[in-house]
């Protein structure tokens, strides 16, 4: 499963040594980890021009060979990718024994181990990030333990897990069974050839139980999270769901009760109006509710290498410099101002013979090229309206000028932008 | 406007001694101010166990009395919710100067003199946030400083002004005149009683200035940005905008091109599965677009008195202590595991008289309360498939199990919980 080749920390990378240079230690080199291992060279230059510091990845320990201990004598901070409870736990409390910053993206660990940890991390005075541990690339963590530090917060509702979200989005797109959308999914990717931690729902439940310790600051173990898969959804379900107007979800909750906290994971119907009901496929979205903000939604592609490995990133670098004070500019791009859209136009024109052929032709001057047209005739007026291709706005706007130019029209023509690509 | 009485510094709050302060100047106590100076006092004891602080709010500046000099003495950090550019600026350059954090909801201030601002943040080594100052509590400053300080951004979009999303989703859902729509927005809060710089997109375009100078680490001045307000729209374009499918927005857009960086707003139509296309009423939104991450979405309300003071007391949070270490948990909330849910219910019984009757009794006698029921005859068997009003789960299981005890039941009950809150 790994495929990088382990290296010994002495003599890679070849560091001038002019540069100061931020040593990243990499343990596992899965998915994510090959990602990240791409990734940070790729950056290095501009994290440079952030923190002051090149970052640069000063040994791998792969399943194959490595040693821990060199890698960790060589590294200013450890990035543990290994995932499973052993032997990340112990490489990451040794590291964090030894005065370095980790970042993690291994939910089993913290939703099992994390006080533990946390507290090594409080007491060494390093940090311990983990953004990549849940939701991709939806920064949820930084979010809660920085943005939302000082909310008082209710609820958090999250589509933790892509797999199941996609498999759900396909049954009820195609009428599919469980069992042959599970099997699409493994064919397009979003499933592992071993799916069942992410179907049963543990895989969102160990995320619901880390979202939770940093929404109620409570200590919550994965163990105390109820969770239900999406194993036994029948088609019919989502059939009488779409007539009661409703979408399904694997949804995790973690919410303030009077009587304390419940930490859950299940399949849920949705009202289309949720903020979370919208999200479609592999997506990942979380909300959180509170009664400063009312609520926040952030949503984005779940757990895939690159997506992670840009989230370990962002907390490396936040784990190299003090609070982000805003960097100098390090580029002077140009402002451009004129650039290409489509255009939504809308013209009153006299209704005789000609005037479209008028208009057309004033467009086709100005190279500005027809989507669709709908017209409509009122009394002895006429309306054109039509969408039209991008274009350079500049053109657009001589169209425009010539067009309001032209006899036959009766009002000023009025253009709006349309944003062309489709999503969803 | 303001409304707070100006404080001397040296008498207010009362602080024992043995309690370490941090003491939080604030400038300006309008809407936002008022609502911080609420806020700091009810979460000073959660912000105590974060960051071994207690923050007190230690001398107001309003537009009635209070002396800078002396509220900045007394001050560790000052926030400046004054707006506008002087004395604003004036306040912001002295603070830091004078070693101070400083934390603002300031658009117009950092649109127009950030470069300058932040440079003296550098070379003072304090810190100048601004959350507050883009999309109210979306937390996108903070997601762009340091989630995705590693990423390459290609494209940030934003709905960043909740008055004119408020307004065109009022147009688009009632068909009234843009003087209608605004006339409603100011009766119910959402529009201010001069709402010139909200419905020209000057307001959006000092926000998008920020994010794209964060995005794209060039500078970027508010008077490089092109933007068209929503004044113009009618309401027959909305309607053709229906008949082609397209929803009407007031959208930011900060875009890296070839020849450089475009900064606009302008309203645009969007395609239905856009994910800003979903964002309605007083709603802000952003996504951003780069290789590694797809595209992430955060949308939550727009600026609100509260909700700003929630961004600020972030803020203020993240200047107090050195980056996040998970705290120690300072809750020890119980773990629930039996919680109030809706549910839906699906049955395959015998086609005879007197079945829902039965099931119904079942429902009865555990408290369970039905909400809608369709039933549907197959051959000798019916289906039955109902939505039953939230109740304790624990109820809901024994009734699913006597339920499966009946005679009539022809296959095991099927049962997914419903989630109850219809938004939008």
């Amino acid at each position: 499963m790994w495929s990088c080749v382990a290296r010994p920390t002495t003599t890679w990378p070849p560091v001038t040594s002019a540069e100061r240079t931020f040593r990243v230690g990499l343990l596992g080199c899965g998915t994510v980890g090959a990602a990240f291992e791409q990734l940070l060279p790729r950056h290095a230059a501009r994290v440079q021009a952030i923190t002051g510091l090149r970052p640069a990845i000063s040994g791998v320990l792969t399943r194959a060979g490595g040693a821990f201990e060199a890698i960790l004598e060589d590294s200013d901070l450890i990035v543990e990718l290994l995932g499973g409870i052993e032997p990340a736990r112990e490489y990451v409390m040794r590291a964090m024994d030894a005065g370095r910053h980790v970042v993690t993206a291994n939910k089993q660990l913290l939703s099992q181990y994390g006080e533990e940890l946390w507290q090594l991390a409080r007491e060494r005075g390093v940090q311990l990030r983990f953004e990549g541990a849940v939701a991709g690339v939806v920064p949820v963590v930084r979010v809660l333990q920085e943005s939302l530090a000082g909310a008082s917060i209710d609820r958090v509702h999250g589509i933790v897990n892509g797999t199941t979200n996609f498999i759900l989005t396909e049954m009820e797109r195609t009428g599919m069974t469980f069992a042959q959308a599970l099997e699409e999914a493994q064919r397009l990717g979003y499933a592992e050839a071993d799916p069942s931690e992410d179907v049963d729902g543990r895989d969102a439940a160990a995320k619901m139980a880390i979202l939770a310790r940093l929404a109620f600051d409570t200590p919550v173990h994965l163990s105390q999270v109820h969770y239900e898969g999406i194993e036994l959804i029948q088609p019919d379900d989502l059939e009488y769901a779409r007539e009661l107007g409703l979408g399904l979800k694997l949804l995790g909750t973690a919410e303030r009760l009077e009587d304390g906290l419940s930490v859950r994971v299940h399949p849920a119907f949705l009202y289309p109006g949720h903020p979370l009901a919208a999200v479609h496929g592999p997506f990942n979205a979380v909300t959180v509710e509170s009664d400063a903000i009312t609520e926040i939604t952030m949503s984005g592609p779940g757990a895939g290498g690159p997506q992670t490995a840009s989230a370990v990133l962002g907390d490396v670098i936040s784990a190299m410099i003090p609070p982000a004070s805003t960097p100098p500019t390090s580029k002077n791009l140009e402002i451009v101002q004129d650039v290409v859209s489509a255009f939504y136009l809308h013209l009153e024109v006299a209704d005789q013979p000609g005037v479209l052929a008028q208009v057309a032709q004033v467009l086709a001057l100005q190279a500005v090229s027809v989507k669709s047209v709908v017209q409509k005739g009122l009394g002895d007026q006429a309306r054109l309206v039509m969408v039209v291709h991008p274009v350079l706005e500049s053109r657009f706007h001589a169209a425009m000028d010539l067009i309001a130019g032209l006899d036959v029209m009766r009002a000023p023509p009025r253009a709006i932008r349309v944003l062309e690509e489709e999503f969803g």
